[in-house]
């Protein structure tokens, strides 16, 4: 471990990153110190309990009253502002739902950054474009903090179980750092690079996630159109070139697998809404990067007039159900 | 086998079909007797010497005379026309291009159906619409034979090896006597149900592998733009929910695989006119079962373009390279 | 005009037509003797009436007893089969739902080309897929009558009153004996080219207007959730670059123009279904020619999934009310 | 003039807007007092000049030195930034490349705003996304200052002759104030509403525009592959409701119109790249207020591939070309 961080501080000082050491040193070493955290929704609140099961003390916020204090009788320290986290606590997890949540706990009046403590390590765990978690980062550095991104994959159920995958942006010196939090909240950390590529890794897998479900979708309704038996018809794609995560772990024809949304009349799962919003990301990182997404962009649109023809709280994998004739036709 | 063949007979019985029953046993009993086979190109002609190295005596016939010379010589006897062959087997294979080809093979004026057998065992490999297996399947019926749609995956190296998938459509009652011969150069054989659902198969699976090609190909660009190292992309896709065969086992991008066709300059494997003649057929079939299919569409109209911007030879995962910004801008 | 068909009789000889000009000549002049017609729905009814109130014998015939009836009773005549009807007259028009409808019709048991006599003038109004008009042009000239595609444009209100407009393709000498009677049905008469140019025509049109309505819909519904008054939007769209005939003729926003369907409840107009219909035909001619139609094809699928959604019997503009946000989210 | 200006008084009065009458009323009548104009391209520099030959002193400054020199040498005065602009004139126009550079000229450390006088008129005529401009708007309005956002449509030819068309958003009762500098410059001004709107028309349009010629380049590919004469087709399709500006006025087919880029080889005109850029921004407002814009979409995808493809700098009616066959196949 010693001969570990006299690698990195190396590093550092080659790459002249205008952290400070010592502080960096000594808030990783000091593990149970308190481990701040702003964003107590369904994901937050879960994540924040794993930390105070594992032994840390959390001071812990959020704009919502009442989730402040579900957690407080848990045993977190409960306070007003994310400024006041950053007063008493030098390693911070953030989770929001939008890049505009972020950039005003970040960077607003009452914002970590007004009173974050040198070395002080933000990790920021929401969905959000990578360019704006560069933006942050840079904020942070002014401030002699590090900030990372670790946006996770694994709903409710996987936060709740500490069985979340955390894919980590940021620089490599830190990581073990922010690895020793995440690993009691999840099963699998994951680095990716540079600040922004944590995001940049769970953008690009939704994308490609989307456009395999409804790729799903529309082949398995053709099949089944041209005579096929679906659960036939998934054995023989998930046995060939057409196999994917969605034709063989998640299928949306109903009765072709158990456990699953489809089975279910499309309820629990990863909601229509938060793919859109996710493709809606993956649209603006590609826009903004002049890449041509054709199929991510079509997914994207899809999902979104599913937003409007009432979908939107459905597991994503109805867009089956949505491109198969009605019934009464 | 004699139960088996008792339970086909009630079968046929019952589902009153148009067969000699007394034809289809002897046929199917004699194995050893001549073979069939129509249509010698790259994939036929090694499909048919496997036939000659398991046993059985081809009678073959083809447009070309330099294929048929060849097949000749590795031990078969060549025939004028497909009616010659239907003279001289009760069972005939037909691999060809596409669905004119394999009408005016079946019902042409030197077609099989001009002197088909009764009883007569007719597999046609070739991938076509549907709809045209059907018909072959009706016309076939008004002549007391059976035919059986058996399209296959696996290219030219996959035939010579006898490594070929068949996905057959068909009386159930028939599929013993097809496998028999499809065993000799395949090594997967499925049965799909009735006619056309081998094609179905068949075009379902290369529709949806056309998705998953090219949402890889454009994820793993904007990735790359992102700031991610490629193989790190692949890994990190092929443990979540974007996993599909493009990303685990034919990855578009050069260097994250070995041995694939984008390690070398996209050579070899399958090529992307073979892919937009598939997707042809899946657009038809979709376009006449009023089955929509938006991603299965836009992946026939990339790879079309493709075809017209100097692609159509490489294999279908250079769309990666499509993709890509041109390096001189 | 003597000098007309001089020339054109010339042409036929340099072009080295199969077509008996004695025959040609005989019938093209013999103005009111009797029209054969076939197909009496919404839209061959009101056509027959239009030739009858010219002054031509009709001789008619349909599968539905009813609708002849109601023609025999504005004095038409009419008989059994189509055979029948070319039995008694050398010019014919069909008027037919789709491709199957008229190979039946043309080359059914029943069906004109069993007949048919020589030099007889034979012309398709329906819309089908011109690969289709082109066989039943060569099944035609084998028996020695000329066969032309005349789809039309113009729904059940222009074929009343005689307002359609006619898309011809066929030999071009053939040209004036065809406008003679369309004239009596429409108010323009377009010559095209060659056999199947006319259906070329109509499936061009309507593919783009497609693309122009779905492109009019969204821009709309982009602009007026951006905070633009709707009216004002098609405004500066139609002195703009934007312009198209689905901005400044048939505006989809309900409340922009009067005497349109948006501005009764989507009601009457030109029906989602028949759009999909044309754009199934233009997806179809479009795969069999390798054209690549990236927009058209995207049309083609959001029609066809409108038509599972509720849209199926609403006018086409309808596609604005699909893609706007529900009002109860 | 006074009427109505005392009319605008009481709706500012009523609608409590923060902004100092006084200062207002003295700007807008004092006509020929200084205009300053920032960004001096090859849209701005003629702009600026049309100012000038009006009888307007200017007041102007750009990144690049060479720019301002010749403005300099047609009268204008140059100064060294934006702020030294806002300082000595009341008046000012902004005519920048993208959101970061209006964000940048503005509100940067040497941006307009930090030395903005009270009752400043700022018109920007960019093209950026709406939402930057309702920024811009506000921030100016915490100065004391009116902010309006007027893209324009027409290109360089258009910007020398006066002859741009200007949409315009922002406060009604300042409309008239921006109405009298745009009219030197533009032969067309339309007010669209709030600040923002004029972003919104501009994008609007642009949008569908896209979408039109897309439209146009397949339908007449399509129809020329089915035989028909492409000038006949676009007069087809002119004459019916297939029609929209690309077809009709700005046909990307060569050979059917003279006097665009389809005439000569594609240039001038409208870069593909600007087109892609503007569709980029309708994506991103799309995406942001969550309208589906299925056509939209692939339209901004096609123009992406097509500046990795060679067809950067060349007319977007060049798409034509891209989606033809290649004549080496």
């Amino acid at each position: 471990m010693a001969a570990l961080f006299r690698g990195s501080r190396n590093l550092l000082l080659r790459w002249n990153k205008h952290v400070d050491l010592a502080f960096v040193l000594s808030r990783s070493m000091a593990s149970k110190t308190p481990v701040g955290f702003v964003g107590l929704g369904n994901m937050g609140s879960p994540m924040a309990k794993n930390l105070l099961r594992n032994g840390y003390p959390v001071i812990a916020t959020d704009v919502f009253p009442e989730s402040c204090k579900e957690l407080q009788e848990t045993g977190a320290q409960v306070v007003d502002t994310p400024a006041d986290v950053a007063e008493k606590a030098d390693r911070i997890i953030t989770m929001l739902p939008s890049s505009p949540n972020v950039i005003e706990v970040y960077t607003g009046p009452n914002g970590i950054l007004k009173k974050v403590k040198k070395g002080t390590l933000l990790i920021d765990s929401s969905t959000i474009d990578p360019a704006v978690s560069k933006e942050m980062a840079l904020a942070a550095e002014k401030m002699g903090a590090v900030f990372m991104d670790a946006p996770v994959s694994g709903g409710v159920g996987a936060a709740s179980m500490a069985k979340l995958t955390f894919m980590v942006g940021g620089v490599e010196e830190e990581y073990n750092a922010a690895q020793e939090l995440l690993t009691c909240m999840g099963a699998n950390v994951v680095y990716c690079g540079q600040v922004g590529t944590g995001q940049a890794a769970k953008i690009c897998n939704n994308m490609l996630l989307a456009i395999g479900m409804i790729g799903t979708a529309e082949t398995m309704n053709l099949g089944i159109r041209l005579g096929l038996d679906p659960k036939l018809l998934a054995k023989i794609l998930n046995m060939s070139s057409g196999r994917c995560w969605s034709s063989d772990s998640y299928n949306p024809v109903p009765g072709v697998m158990e456990g699953v949304p489809s089975a279910n009349n499309y309820q629990g799962g990863f909601g229509t809404t938060l793919m859109a919003k996710d493709l809606g990301l993956a649209q603006n990182t590609a826009t903004n990067t002049k890449t041509p997404v054709p199929l991510g962009s079509l997914a994207h649109q899809i999902f979104r007039v599913m937003c409007s023809r009432g979908y939107a709280n459905k597991d994503f994998s109805s867009v089956f159900q949505f491109l198969r004739e009605e019934e009464s036709q």
